[in-house]
């Protein structure tokens, strides 16, 4: 058994976290910190786990966590940042679900995320949590930088395209819209239920921190330089993301349909739809997959890229599981099999 | 492995019922049959199973269903009694997730829904399939009525009130609310998004079928007369029952709480919650547990008691799914023993 | 013109009022106070009133507000009485949206609200204004306590029933269901889209401060005891409220539907429906009527009303407007006659 | 008074007309036709309106459409074009809601819509109804075709870019966002609350009818080609669509906000929000306003404009009311000068 602890477990990514790992037959939970909530039984706070969960927030403490094989951060960006090297040197897997260790340029990392590093030399040694992109370097990896839910579908979306040079990639496009988990468990007038519901609005239209994580994403396929216009959406739903992506083929695609079924065969958690599909959010509601739907304009020369995701599994707690998975050599898909949830 | 057959699997039990046999390590799903949509991938239209259910629905044929070990009824109402002799005699376990079973009295069935019942002699060998109440002659059934959602809902907050002839059984309210997937999948103005959305209404209040069920129920624990108000109501959510049920103790209850507890102690899918407290029906989506909470007034002498659950698990397919785990020998709780998924 | 005020502008029955008063060609909406956002402009946090209200947020000043000719409070509970005074003493109507003013019994206002009355002796001076009940009363008022929003539909609701002597006051059940704006725009953690979102739950049950209201709107009409069991639920919906009523008859009532009828035969915004109808809460979107329907049950002795509200019109802003017309001598419908909103 | 008529009121641009007409000082409500619903009355489906419009839903009678000053199509695709004529003759102005006036080249009417038009030369004479851009010839029009709900988004979004010759117009692209309202009130599984509810998709990205509405539009204001690339989504809110609309500056555009703010200066219903905003749908909600923010991105040359109306407003009943009222001299606003509803 892998004996995890959770730092920060009081969020969605936390939940979630504990959703999928009380289902993972490999994994004990052995610590949920939560400076807030210590002493509080989780199932108190997520009656969902009631019998499932039954152990109590606690202090974050450095010498609990050492005893666990892996720690998972489902925290606020910058706190991974000032516990990771502790852990680390005492032989404990480090998964973070916030931004701390995804952007591999440190100061683009300080302009965006508007805080100095606090382990800057630890940046270059953590793998960026992709599978379908690093499942190797995932497998040695001690220290994962788990990917956003936006780069997660929107580099699922445009990978084939990228990789093998089929289009303009100074000129790309991703229209994307977010359920409002996304936003986090926090008390905040935007995401109250009477202000986010029954309305559709752009938000960070000048600059999301997830803009450079994508770019720095599909810059490692190509050597052609990457130009995205990136605008989020907050949509009235609670899961799921939609990433919709445009780009401008530079050559003649024959065969969109086979290049992403090709890019994507032997992957578990990618699911190329047939010709023709709009694949709704709802389809990956609470499940790992990302499926993805592509659409080329004979009209013009305009690729159309589909893909949609949870964005607390595949885009979060799904993936960082993934990651474990593969991180500690058991089967990919081990606690993350089951079936979405329609309706 | 248990072969399963589905009859009806198009509509929102009959997806529900393939989500969980998908995951129930001792089934493997034979056949899927529905008449309108024969041939077509069962995953093409819910593409949540794409991957994990990749047989095609096929016109409902007894040969083939005489091969399975069970099989369920997903179907409207009226469609089971036509099936279910032939089934029988051909040793097929047969689980009805309509109501052709449910109502002990044939006249009074025929009453509440319009039709000519079809194997009237059949019905007395049915078994209930509430396990709460249930769970020996369940074991032994071959054919079995699975409840209706509010029903469940409603017996299970009442039961342990009436058992121990607490409350005045002449005067028992059930002001109820339910997801609008308890409407089924049908093409239907009233269930349309801009219809159901974003408002609340009552339905059926001169007169609901679910009303003679569970007052079947409950006067199978009691001698007194039973005598229920059932007002149901459609509220802007997808999944979820809210059973809000006031009775008039007629002695003092002490301890009501303990009373509950008790009850439902080594139920694993009864769920008592603390004191003062009060169930979202979210905290059961996807989860077979029904979670009860309970409060009296000391003012006067009513008990209120809150009773939730997922309309579509425990108030159909999941509780199916514990039946036959029952009929078959099998742990009562495989395949049903995943989180609830908040948010 | 009516010169306007408002204390508290930067909540849901402060645009409410905003929104009803810049349509109410009566009326010159002269200030709106926010301590919070002073100096912002209102259009700005509310841009549904750009172009029609062009004010700022303004510091709270009683100079300020003393020339106004009304002065509504959209403020939380123990704002008004603090400030009414002064205002009532500069020949200002005060209108109270919050509870400061409802209940006459001083003790139990200070129990339920868990603080000191500031100016009790002024709390038999208010008139409650339900128009229904106390037009006559509304048309004198100078300082005018505008009833909760759960108070509204159920007492308007119950009224015929109690008026006439019809049903066991001793037994009264009110099952209310109220969607998400009732709880306000303050940033709460239990109101946030992916908590209150597709989901429902109970709340309250041991006690709910619009029980006293409720009793006591309901005492003053008969000469019996009234025991209410009030239990309020939250529903996924913006606006609206569905009080679900019940009662036991006491005498046979055998026209129900007409004495309901002739009650309300010359409100401007009561309208009971016809025979057999559910009313929906949509039917009654950013419109001032409450539309109930009654349902008797002939196998035993239960009265069943079903009454709809706007939580923010007829339950808190229109109402507040209707009892203003009357204040000042207007048409009572005058800025509040335009159709409900469906869908 | 202007009477009017309504043929088709059974659906949702049906009861909005009725909604605002009713609200209208000039008009009165003469017929309505359904020929489902014939004899019912309106109130009946419509409870919103009890009180407010009283007459009942009739066959359509050309006898007694010809009696009013104004007959609305609030009909599907195809009625319009087969009643127009004899209205026409007998000084009856036109205005359709649906398609069958909107396209100039009937051809491509003739394929986008799959039926033979029946009144192609009626169709040069039709006056397409954006008022802020043919406002004059509206005055004069006798047949109007008013405009589809993202054509109007869409259009007012990209207009100052092409009138002004500021983008490359062989590049645009519009991903649209849609309530679920657009889809209409006919009974379809693809809409129902439990289909359409908590997930968002994309449809007819192969092709939507309402594109060559578009690019037809923005090809008047130009001698540019116009290639457009338009993506429709379904978003789980009743009312609204947000036009993501992107284009490529072939200038350096030094000042894009006042480019925007003088194009839209005197017209009542586009507001230009100040820079840096980002409308939500809610915002317009009931309201006949087209709200528009532009951002531009420094980095490279895109232009990013947001645009959001109420589909069955300004993208339907409400524009008809605003050319209804430029048809008949009356000031442009009247009946539609009310704020938007929010929350």
């Amino acid at each position: 058994m892998i004996e995890a602890g959770i730092v920060g477990g009081s969020g969605y990514t936390g939940v979630e976290l504990l959703r999928l790992l009380s289902g993972h037959d490999q994994v004990n939970i052995r610590a949920i910190t939560s400076r807030a909530e210590s002493g509080k039984a989780v199932s108190e706070m997520f009656p969902n786990l009631r019998g499932l969960v039954d152990i109590p927030f606690s202090e974050p403490d450095i010498a609990v966590l050492s005893e666990c094989d892996v720690v998972f951060f489902a925290t606020p960006n910058g706190i991974a940042m000032t516990m990771a090297r502790e852990l680390l040197e005492a032989d404990v897997k480090v998964i973070d679900l916030a931004a701390d260790f995804r952007l591999k340029d440190i100061e683009e990392w300080q302009q965006w995320y508007g805080m100095e590093h606090a382990c800057p030399d630890l940046v270059s040694e953590a793998v960026y949590g992709l599978p379908e992109v690093n499942r190797d370097s995932i497998r040695e990896a001690t220290l994962l930088a788990n990917p956003g839910c936006y780069p997660t579908a929107t580099q699922l979306g445009f990978l084939p395209l990228i990789e093998n040079d089929l289009v303009d990639t100074g000129n790309l496009i991703a229209d994307c819209k977010s359920g409002v988990s996304g936003a986090g468990r926090g008390a905040n007038v935007g995401t109250l239920f009477c202000e986010a519901g029954d309305s559709f609005k752009a938000y960070a239209v000048p600059g999301h921190r997830h803009l450079p994580e994508i770019t720095q994403g599909l810059t490692e396929v190509t050597d052609e330089i990457i130009s995205l216009t990136f605008v989020p959406h907050l949509t009235p739903m609670i899961r799921g993301i939609h990433a919709t992506l445009y780009a401008r083929a530079k050559v003649d695609i024959d065969d969109l349909q086979s290049i992403y079924e090709q890019r994507y065969a032997s992957e578990p958690f990618v699911d190329v739809m047939p010709p023709g599909s709009h694949p709704d959010t709802r389809s990956v509601r609470a499940g790992n997959t990302c499926r993805i739907a592509v659409h080329s304009s004979p009209r013009d020369d305009m690729v159309i890229v589909l893909s949609v995701i949870d964005n607390l599994v595949k885009g979060a707690a799904g993936q960082a599981v993934q990651n474990m998975n593969l991180m500690f050599g058991l089967p990919e898909t081990s606690g993350l099999s089951r079936a979405s949830l329609l309706p």
